[in-house]
This record gives structure tokens, C-alpha cells and sequence, in this order.
């Protein structure tokens, strides 16, 4: 039998969010037993400072406690992580000095996915302010020439109240509808796509629910998880 | 700040129920931020080997494997862990024999709450052959004066099909149906709750369609949790 990599997973950011990866990483898995399925190390410490709070607001700096975590992937023994929080990835080039162990980055594979879609020229995200303001999207859209969209100040005040609600599991139907309207807002000002650029917004806005194809990072992350995890032996 | 207590969880038998009591971990929070969450570390190992082929079948021992995670959590600094598959409970006692950390029995944790609700007097199972074999719930339902009450072989097998379906991700509407006529037979025996007493039945049987009130042991068992973790520092 092939020994399979250990894969990490450093959640808690938020919790919800992390189980919504863990089980879309699951369903992306092609497995009819237990036994055929990924071995995975989940570290979910919550306590991550807010990044949104870190990046716009000079709030505590989430580098230390994101190095203690991957630090834990790597001492168990994990072959690679991913992160499931887009804003956290602003911190990872920085983590990355500190621990040698090699990311799949949410951004990245959604720009490269973004990239080979040929009716897609411009992206709507749907993403935190720490996400939008580290540029985090608009760099790797750039670089394959496709154009970010962003909702305007009021739109982005839904999305963070959306955002923080999923966290608190307070969303309400009325905030469910505001995101819409935004990701509307995002179509009219152009976007092909919309992108739930915040691992949350899966969890607030359904695909039937968006007015244009709903891009999941965390789906498309977890397909890549699960390629990279098949190839490890070969 | 309070530093919280790390909370082990020794899952992936099957990954789909490792989901299903991390989900009820985070519902049973009372947290409205990111941070109030509990700090959890996942061992998610799914090549432990099958705990009913190995009790009642002489499979290979998943002892070692569930030492190895054990150890893993108690190495990362887990303040206890709990096991989210109820068979792999059988072979709990030798682990704790080679590593050294508290855990919460998920079987006990059910014993106790059937016996202090008053109209309970016996209690249907839904559980795999190899709980079942094990005596596990008999054994703590009897210490409690409560009877258990089991599906017959046709039952059983309709039972544990139902379980590797859902492991499997493959559940058909037509196993579903099988389920709530084995609860139905329970109760034609005098059940007066159903106890889900493998992890994959909660995904298999709703409490809606249930013909008895479900007990849910992963909901009580994420409740103890809670408690536990929230009274450490104090």
C-alpha cells in the first residue's frame, strides 16, 4: 500500500470556513472508503489575529501565530498546506522565511483558473478589506490580464457584515440578499465572474444565488489538493 | 487573554463524520468572533484500519494507528481529545495504556445523558457491528438500568450498509428509507429513543425523519467539550 502524504490545513480562520474546506477537500476526493481518502493534520487556532483588522488598521500582526501553525503542520510531518483564509495569504511570503514547507496558494490557483477561461476577461470579488487592501487578487488577475472588479465603499460594507456574521453564525437572510446585490453591482460594472475571494462568502452566497458564475477558491484549492496529493508517490 | 486549552480530535474514521462533530463543535460555541472559537488540532488519519473488520472479522488491529494520532495530539499539547467514530472506543482503554492523555468517551458521554432523561427506559441502537460486538453501549446503558435495543441481522446488515454508503459518499435515498424502518423496528421493540451510535448516522437519518427522538451522540458529545475546555482555566 502507498503511504499517502500528510496534508495540512491551517484553519480556525474561521472555523466555519475550515470545515467548509475540510469537506469540499473530502467530496473532491475520489474515494468509496475510508481508507482511500487524504490524511490530513487540521490546525485550527482562531486566535490568529483579525487580518483585515492587521492590514488596514495597524492591528496585531498575525505573522507569529500563522509561523507557530505551520510550524506544527511541519513538525507532524506534512508534505505541503494550504491556508483556508484568502487574507492570511498576505502573510505567508513572510511565513514562508521562517518555515521551509511549501503552500498551495488560494490566490494563485483561482488566477490560474480564472486565466484558462476563455469568456472571462474581468472578476468580481467578493473578499475582505485586509484581502483588497494587500492587493492580493488585483496582482495575480493582473498578471494573466484579466480585470478585478470591486464593489464600491457601501457594497463593501455588506460583504465585511456578511463576512463577520458567517464568523459569528449570525447571518441573516437580509445580509444574504445584500450580498447578492452586491455581487449585481459587481456585474454591472462588468464581471464575468463573481469570486467568493473570502472563504466565508461560499458559506453566504449560494452559486444559484449569484447573478453570475460563483467562482469557489476553496473548491478550486481543494482540487489541487488532491492532484498534488495523487501525484506525491509517482 | 485567556489562553484556551488545545482540543484534540482523532478523526477520519470516516472524514465525512470528522466534518459532521467539527461542525457541531463550532454550533455548540457560544462565540461571536473568530477568537472565542476553541483552538482544535485535527488528526485525520483515514487508514486506520476498520474497526468492524478487525472485532469481528480478526482485520488488522488499528490500535497502533490510533496510538500514533493519539500521540500526535499529545505532542502538539492537547489538553484531551475525543474520537469521532464510536467502534474505535473498543480499543481506547490500550491506547491510553501507551499515551498518557485524558480523552472523552463519546459512548460514555451518551450513557450519561440517556440515564438522567426520566421517560428513557430503553434505548434503540444504530451502530456498526463492530460497537455493537464490542458491547459498548449495552454495557454503559445496563450500568445505567437502561435496556438497549438491537436491529436484527436483516436490520444490521441494512445498517451498515447505510454506514459505508455514507463513507462511501454515496448514500441512496433507498438506504435512507432502510434506516428509518430499522429505527421503526426499534422502536416495534420498545425503544423509546434512537441512539445514532456511529458517527456516519446523523448523515444518514434525520431527526425529522427519526421515529423516536434521535440522540445524537456527536452533539453531546461537542457540548461536553465545550464545557470542559470553557472550565479549564478556572
Amino acid at each position: 500500500m502507498i503511504e499517502r502524504p500528510l496534508v495540512g490545513i491551517l484553519g480556525g480562520m474561521g472555523p466555519a470556513a475550515t470545515v467548509d474546506f475540510y469537506s469540499k477537500l473530502i467530496a473532491a476526493t475520489p474515494a468509496s472508503t475510508d481508507e482511500e481518502h487524504l490524511k490530513v493534520m487540521i490546525w485550527a487556532d482562531p486566535s490568529v489575529p483579525d487580518r483585515t483588522k492587521a492590514i488596514v488598521r495597524g492591528g496585531e500582526d498575525p505573522t507569529p501565530k500563522l509561523v507557530n501553525g505551520a510550524q506544527r503542520l511541519k513538525d507532524a510531518g506534512a508534505a505541503f498546506y494550504v491556508v483556508t483564509c484568502n487574507g492570511a495569504h498576505a502573510f505567508l511570503p513572510r511565513v514562508r522565511q521562517q518555515v521551509d514547507l511549501e503552500y498551495l496558494s488560494i490566490v494563485e490557483v483561482t488566477a490560474e483558473h480564472l486565466a484558462a477561461l476563455p469568456y472571462v476577461s474581468s472578476a468580481g470579488l467578493l473578499a475582505t478589506d485586509a484581502t483588497l487592501t494587500a492587493g492580493l487578487y488585483q496582482e495575480s488577475l493582473a498578471a494573466s490580464n484579466l480585470t478585478p472588479v470591486l464593489p464600491d465603499a457601501a457594497g463593501q460594507h455588506a460583504v465585511m457584515e456578511a463576512i463577520y456574521a458567517v464568523k459569528a453564525g449570525s447571518l441573516t437572510a437580509e445580509q444574504e440578499r445584500a450580498l447578492v446585490e452586491v455581487a449585481e453591482s459587481l456585474v454591472g460594472q462588468g464581471a464575468d465572474v463573481i469570486v467568493a475571494a473570502c472563504t466565508e462568502i461560499p458559506l453566504a452566497l449560494s452559486a444559484e444565488d449569484s447573478p453570475r458564475p460563483l467562482i469557489d477558491p476553496s473548491i478550486l484549492l481543494a482540487n489541487q489538493v488532491v492532484q498534488k496529493a495523487s501525484a506525491w508517490n509517482k
